[in-house]
C-alpha cells in the first residue's frame, strides 16, 4: 500500500515536471532529458517506468488539466448562483487557472500544438468547456436571464472562442498580466445583446459574479 | 535588371516553400531540407544564398504575412462603406485569407509559437489589426454608428482577441471548415451590445458586409 501511495506521487511528480517543461519549451523542443532535469530528484529509469514516450506524457498532461477543468466546472455548478452568473464564474475561473497552474497552461499549449497546422485536430479542453457553457446557457434560459431567442450551442460556442482569443492575445501582447480585466470587458460588450430586457438593469452584477473558491482547494 | 528580377521571383519562391512547411510542420520540426523538398527545383545553395537561417526564413513569411494585412486594411479603408462595416469587412476577410493562403497561416502560426511559453510575445498581426480596428471604431462612433461610450481602443482589442479565438477553435474543431459562419455569429452576438440605439435596425446590414476584392487581386 505504502509502495503503491509511493508510486502515485512520483508520477504526479513527474506530469508535473512534464507540465512545466512542455509549458516553458512546447512539445517539440521538450526532451526526456529536459523532463528529468526539471523533477527534483527523479532518474530517466522511474520515468520510463511510469511513461513509455513523450507523447504518454503529454497526454498524462492533458488529462490531468482535463479533470482541473471538470473539477471547476462541477464546482461552480454546484454553487447556488444563478447560471448566467455561473458561465461569466466560470471564464473568469478559466483565466485564473491559465495564469496560476502550469498544468493547466501546458495541456492548452499541447491541445493548440496537436491541433495547429493539417493533422486532425483534438477537440481537448475546448469541447468541454463548450458543453458546460451549452448546459449553463439552456437553464439561464430557463431562468429567464438570457433572451429566449438565444441558441445555447451557438452561444456557447462563442463564448469560448472569445475566452480562448483573449486569453492568447492577453499573452502574446501582456504576458496576461491584463487577463481578468480583459475577460471583463468581454461580458461588458457581451452581456448587453444577450440579456433579457427585463434583466439589463444587473448587468453590472452579473459582470462581477466570480467564483470563490473552497481554500482548501488553492 | 533581368538578374535582379529573377533574384526576386526565386526569393518568393523560397517563401512560399517555407510558408507552406512551416504551416504544415511549426517552427520546430520543420528543416531547411524539407523547405527545399517543398520548393520546386530549389537548391539548399540558393536557400543559402538568400536565407541565413531558419529564422530568418520565418521573419520573411512573418513579414510577407504583415504586408498582406496592411494591403488588405488598405484595400478596405478605402471603399466608400461606414466605418462599422469596414470592421466587419476586415474580420470576415482576415477569416478568407486565414483559410486560402498558406503565407497568412504560417504567419499567424509562427506568430503564436514564438509567443507560447515564457518568452517575451511578439506583438506580430495582432498589434496591426488592433490599430486598424482601433482607428475604424472612432470614425464608426463619430458616424453615429457605434455608442458613443465605446472605448475605441478596448472594442478593438476585445474584436480582435474574439476574432482569434473564433478562428483558432473553429480550426481545432472543424479545421475551419466553419470558419465563416462562426465570424458571423460573432458579429450577431456583438451588434446589439455597440450599436448606437437609432441604427439597431440596420444590423442584419451591418452584419452581411463583405469586401469585394478586386479579382486582379485574388
Amino acid at each position: 500500500m505504502a509502495k503503491q501511495a509511493r508510486a502515485v506521487a512520483t508520477r504526479h511528480q513527474i506530469i508535473d515536471a512534464a507540465a512545466a517543461t512542455f509549458d516553458r519549451l512546447g512539445f517539440e523542443r521538450a526532451s526526456l532529458g529536459e523532463i528529468v532535469e526539471a523533477s527534483s530528484g527523479l532518474t530517466k529509469g522511474a520515468l520510463y517506468f511510469h511513461f513509455k514516450s513523450k507523447d504518454d506524457l503529454a497526454q498524462a498532461v492533458m488529462d490531468r488539466q482535463h479533470a482541473i477543468s471538470i473539477a471547476a466546472v462541477e464546482a461552480i455548478s454546484s454553487t447556488a448562483a444563478p447560471a448566467l452568473e455561473q458561465i461569466v464564474m466560470l471564464c473568469h475561473e478559466m483565466g485564473r487557472q491559465i495564469v496560476d497552474d502550469p498544468i493547466v497552461r501546458a495541456g492548452i499549449r499541447l491541445t493548440l500544438e496537436f491541433s495547429a497546422g493539417t493533422a486532425p485536430g483534438k477537440p481537448g479542453p475546448y469541447q468541454d468547456w463548450i458543453e458546460a457553457c451549452r448546459h449553463l446557457s439552456e437553464i439561464a434560459i430557463a431562468e429567464g436571464d438570457l433572451l429566449p431567442t438565444i441558441e445555447p450551442p451557438t452561444l456557447a460556442r462563442f463564448v469560448i472562442s472569445a475566452f480562448t482569443g483573449v486569453q492568447m492575445v492577453s499573452n502574446v501582447l501582456d504576458r496576461r498580466a491584463d487577463l481578468e480585466q480583459r475577460i471583463d470587458q468581454m461580458w461588458q460588450f457581451l452581456l448587453p445583446g444577450i440579456l433579457a430586457p427585463d434583466r439589463r438593469l444587473d448587468s453590472d452584477k452579473i459582470r462581477q459574479a466570480r467564483w470563490a473558491r473552497d481554500p482548501a482547494m488553492a
